[in-house]
């Protein structure tokens, strides 16, 4: 009988020690077995980890957020990469409670650097992920960034009641993807907007498949009987009081003119890298208000019951079917590849990623090393 | 001996009876002296009425809020400017309680038609002022827009503490001297911002004199130093949590820069006619919110006793000098004038206030015809 693969399994992970273009900088590295964790502490091992839009600009070095050098092989500080994985505690240090070796655990400090085979880390840097009926390893591995910004940003800023409507731009998004459902489990419709695109009759029927109300592209918003008469029928007079919007410049100006009296437009990204403009009649006239929401921030901000809480919901909401994993590619890091030819399939991965030649979100998985 | 003025007084109003450039549609129109009061209204004499510059949005007919027709002459239903303005009561209907004839009162319905000599109105539709040493009837007539405007921006959005800062810009304007004083009695420091421009040492002196705290151009925000040294300096490192602005445009996006974490930024009007243009950045990652403030939405939201607490604040500020006379000039309706050269004189000042002619703010009064 051979020795259980984890007991010698060479540890790897990608790493940097300067910023740059991920597709650049990045390299694989291998380092020792982990020792016994030192009090406070647990020995995780990862099952699998996002590559998320903002590693690549942490990495970048033009994320708020920055990273802390880690001493992984002897005399060699470096970056390790990711923010959010999933992770199973392999071995725990004294003076810990409530982690037991086989949980499965996220974590809840930002920059834990995830891309790692296994690490070290401190007991309150990481939540215990209740096991449910139909959790994944995939639904534990996005857990903690996007299904938590959707559920905070319909809670956060406007209380809706059921039968309200939602309007958020980049639907297509894992946060949009989110939104819808999570909007769909409390009954709220939501107005999808996505770019024009040759398959959008697809992509509108799994939007609405996940549970969304209507789908529209951001060549209808030139339409003007939609904000004269199509939304007030929709929200019979109403108008929508909530904006999501990940995509700023002009299209989310026009999106601005759908919302009604005392809306709130809440941004968690921009990837038209255009600013957010609006006519400042919006806000004097119709009331509105336009916030940024940063799930990084609300970790920062919450009670470690807040978020235990928020991940029994979400886990909640898996079990019930009500929020499905994402659509993911898995990159796999073999042990039977060096340092050298990981790094590389790394890095051409991420030229891939910066190209938007991925669809789906990727998944770093490491193999075991046999 | 004379009868008195009042007795034998014509009415005259500056009306328009459809929307366009006030210095073409609006003209004089007299009108016959008011019937008996009805049961719970009350008649005014109108002592000062302000043209503010919505008033102009107004009879262009670009304001989100429209006044109605009155019929003023017999068959002759018109718009009657004004919104703004202090009006002593000549006599009270029956059915009435807290009013007497000789109470001075201020509007609180938006658009009551405030250029003219006299107006029949709701007692509901307006507040008794407070007397106290010290107002007089230029406070008066311009107590219910731009004082209330710059003390509930300092209140509804930020709870400031004694010596933190707030940066505005327009703060030159009738509402940003009002900030200054206003900050200034509650121990708020104030960065004020104001254009280039050749006597800015005469300006910053003013200012100051006012209470404000610094004053800077728009050009002084080019200074990198500025967000990076200075405001942290006199901020001790906490960053300027509240933004007050009536700009807009590029100028406003470099004032949202000297914003610390959490702030809000609050628009009440956009002189540059540019959108409010800002990095999504600064939401997300800076938790930045920003809002709008307009005083008729506050006024339609609030009950009469937070109305009338709102008056008495204003006027103790005034009582205790601290909350000064906007400077002004007087535009006299003189009842040796036909509505014709009335008219005429009225359009003329519509056109000059249009080109920016007016540094002050001008009030009609109308002369008593004898």
């Amino acid at each position: 009988m051979a020795f259980r693969a984890s007991a010698i399994r060479a540890n790897r992970a990608i790493v940097y020690t300067q910023t740059g273009d991920p597709s650049q900088v990045l390299s694989a590295l291998t380092y020792k077995p982990l020792p016994a964790p030192p009090a406070k502490t647990v020995n995780l091992r990862f099952l699998l980890a996002p590559i998320n839009p903002a590693d690549v600009n942490v990495i970048q070095g033009v994320y708020p957020a920055k990273p802390s050098l880690t001493e992984l092989a002897e005399n060699h500080s470096v970056f390790i990469g990711g923010n959010e994985g999933l992770a199973e505690i392999t071995q725990v240090g004294s003076d810990v409670s409530g982690l037991t070796t086989g949980d499965w655990v996220v974590m809840t400090k930002a920059q834990a650097g995830t891309w790692a085979s296994s690490r070290n880390v401190g007991s309150q840097d990481v939540l215990k992920l209740p096991r449910a009926n139909g959790l994944t390893e995939v639904h534990g591995a996005t857990m903690t960034v996007n299904p938590p910004t959707a559920y905070n940003m319909l809670n956060d800023f406007v209380k809706l009641e059921k039968d309200e409507w939602v309007v958020q731009n980049g639907a297509n998004s894992a946060v949009g993807q989110a939104v819808i459902q999570i909007a769909a489990s409390r009954g709220l419709r939501t107005l999808n907007l996505v770019r024009n695109r040759p398959d959008l009759a697809d992509l509108t029927n799994k939007l609405k498949a996940l549970g969304g109300t209507e789908v529209l592209t951001y060549d209808d918003l030139t339409d003007r009987t939609l904000t004269s008469t199509i939304i007030k029928d929709w929200t019979a007079g109403k108008g929508i009081r909530l904006g999501l919007n990940c995509v700023s410049g002009k299209d989310t100006t026009s999106m601005a003119r759908l919302l009604g009296e005392d809306a709130y437009m809440v941004s968690y990204g921009a990837m038209s890298k255009e600013p957010l403009s609006l006519p400042t009649s919006l806000f004097i006239f119709k009331n509105l208000t336009t916030a940024g929401f940063w799930q990084s921030r609300w970790y920062k901000r919450h009670t470690r019951e807040d978020k235990e809480n928020l991940m029994k919901t979400l886990v909640d909401l898996v079990a019930q079917g009500k929020l499905k994993e994402p659509e993911y590619e898995i990159h796999s890091i073999s042990s039977r590849d060096s340092d050298e030819v990981a790094g590389e399939k790394i890095r051409d991965t991420m030229a891939r990623i910066s190209r938007g030649q991925y669809g789906k979100k990727v998944l770093l998985k490491f193999d075991d090393a046999q």
